[in-house]
């Protein structure tokens, strides 16, 4: 096991090197354990966090079964705007069923995702957007929704990158979250997404294995079919894991506090408060996307991640704001 | 890392000595993986489960991430009779609260708790226990509610084996969750009882951690407590953890079907119908309480773990029944 407070009296530099294949040694020797990130507050915050987190000679040292790290992720682990990707899976899945279904022709929402208008079910905010993510999910198993989504991101693309949306990920926060893990941290995603349409590609995608992912939920039966036990999804929300929702939800899967939190939006707000209102270190990190050129400009005035009170207490709250046109180097992994 | 398959060609005792001490080596040279079971029909399909699923050259082999099982608490992990604990510890938790809820002397099943009338209670069912129950929960913080359970595992005794009991925990199944844990699977409790009377302590007694318990859980409401952020239980049931309502709790934290279920009640019955009708390899095994000398001799007529459709089914589902009198050469982990 990769122990590494062992090397707490090293450099980083040292510590990452012992833990890199010698290729990757030869190709960067001066590593630099968050390549994508430049020099500045939230990366010494980051990288000080785990340091005294980890070190044994720390007042701050906190053993494993301590160390949880929370990630939101649209807007935090991969893009969200100009509208969500479990909206426009959703959409498509809504265009399919729709022989289906005669009344979706004469309700609003639907007739906008018929035709395809998105702008419309950004306008109509979370109650049209669930609308249509609720009527995606109705009536499948998890393995059926599993198999949609699967299928569904391998031919998607994203409007303005022309790239599958799991390649419009963020380089800087993938580095975070295997950081996180080198250290000894579990690593969980808190979504206002739902959960299934999370778990067929975290665990490939961000190394966040299925019961580390919590999210929307929806209302689901359990009954024998065809021979074997079988969940069945249906059409009516659970559980919004959003705002204090995440607080509750996180907690249900966790049984703690984190001590680390990440997020982009005011939904995020109390899931970073209830993390740094604990006792002992906390770090609480926004990303404050400010870069239209390179990816998106957007806080107070958008339906898709807005960020107002995080904003305007992040300072008092003791959270660091990072900015994508200041911090990041990188944008995206494999784009740009 | 521990990894069983590689020793797959060799026998389970040249298997377990090589996890073992010296010491333990020289006082038992015939290392029995599972020595408080006796050979029989269940110790067979246990070891056999395991031997399959984690062989690489076995046609059943399992890779890490699918091995999964799930263990019923009462009943199956520790003495549920004469009555559950956590209601014994809701019964006195409802004695010191009284004081503040004038209303309770004149609800009967308030009464009952209060003159002690456990029998009382037992004959009302799981709605008079889990009255009593959810009131014990009511308006305490996580932390607080973690606290009282503490104290109280401390000091309370079984009624007949007058131990902690936390020391009234099967022997044998303690044996089955840490020889699951060797072979590389991870264990999870899926209780009737509450996530959170289970959380402070499974971690020591049985190895399962806060995040790896899943029960019963009430309605919980977020807010700001002295500038601090805190989940606040309501006195309400959220999500009962029993029969058809522990697959849909126990998938939405898993994401995964388990392989393998332990449980002793019609309470169980979905989960290992669940867990036993996937694809691929698959094991239910159901307790039978049997031995009134040792432990208590119960099944079709209890309000306390009653098994009746398990009993008839388990043959034609593939499920080992395990008689406590006849499969157990000891019962108890610290007394009999």
């Amino acid at each position: 096991m990769f122990r590494p407070h062992m090397f707490s009296r090293r450099s980083f530099a040292a510590l990452l090197l012992s833990s890199v294949p010698i290729a990757a040694i030869m190709a960067q020797p001066l590593a630099d354990p968050l390549p994508s990130w430049r020099e500045g507050a939230t990366k010494r915050a980051i990288l000080e966090f785990l340091r005294k987190t980890t070190s044994r000679d720390s007042s701050d040292y906190l053993p494993p079964s301590a160390r949880i790290a929370v990630f939101d992720n649209d807007g935090t682990l991969w893009v969200e705007q100009p509208i969500y990707a479990e909206v426009v899976f959703a959409v498509d899945r809504v265009k399919a069923l729709a022989p289906l279904h005669s009344d979706w022709a004469s309700r609003e929402v639907f007739q906008a995702a018929l035709a395809g208008d998105m702008a419309s079910l950004v306008k109509g905010g979370l109650r049209a957007m669930g609308t249509i993510v609720l009527a995606s999910h109705a009536e499948t198993t998890p393995d059926t929704f599993h198999q949609l989504v699967s299928d569904w991101l391998i031919t998607a693309r994203h409007p303005r990158f022309h790239d599958r949306y799991t390649n419009c990920i963020y380089q800087p926060m993938v580095e975070v979250l295997t950081l996180f893990r080198a250290y000894g941290y579990r690593t969980w995603i808190v979504s206002g997404g739902t959960t299934e349409f999370l778990r067929p590609w975290t665990q490939g995608i961000f190394g966040v294995p299925p019961d580390q992912v919590i999210g929307t939920t929806l209302k689901t039966t359990y009954s024998m079919r065809d021979g074997r036990g079988e969940l069945v999804q249906l059409g009516e929300l659970e559980s919004l894991d959003e705002g204090a929702g995440k607080v509750v939800n996180l907690y249900r899967s966790l049984g703690q506090r984190p001590v680390a939190a990440f997020g982009n939006s005011d939904g995020d707000y109390e899931m970073l408060q209830f993390t740094t209102t604990g006792q002992g270190p906390r770090l609480g990190v926004l990303i404050h996307h400010d870069d239209g050129d390179r990816e998106y400009a957007y806080d107070r005035d958008t339906n898709i991640g807005k960020l107002d009170r995080g904003l305007a207490d992040a300072a008092a709250n003791g959270w660091s704001v990072s900015s994508i046109k200041n911090d990041w180097s990188r944008v995206f992994a494999d784009h740009q």
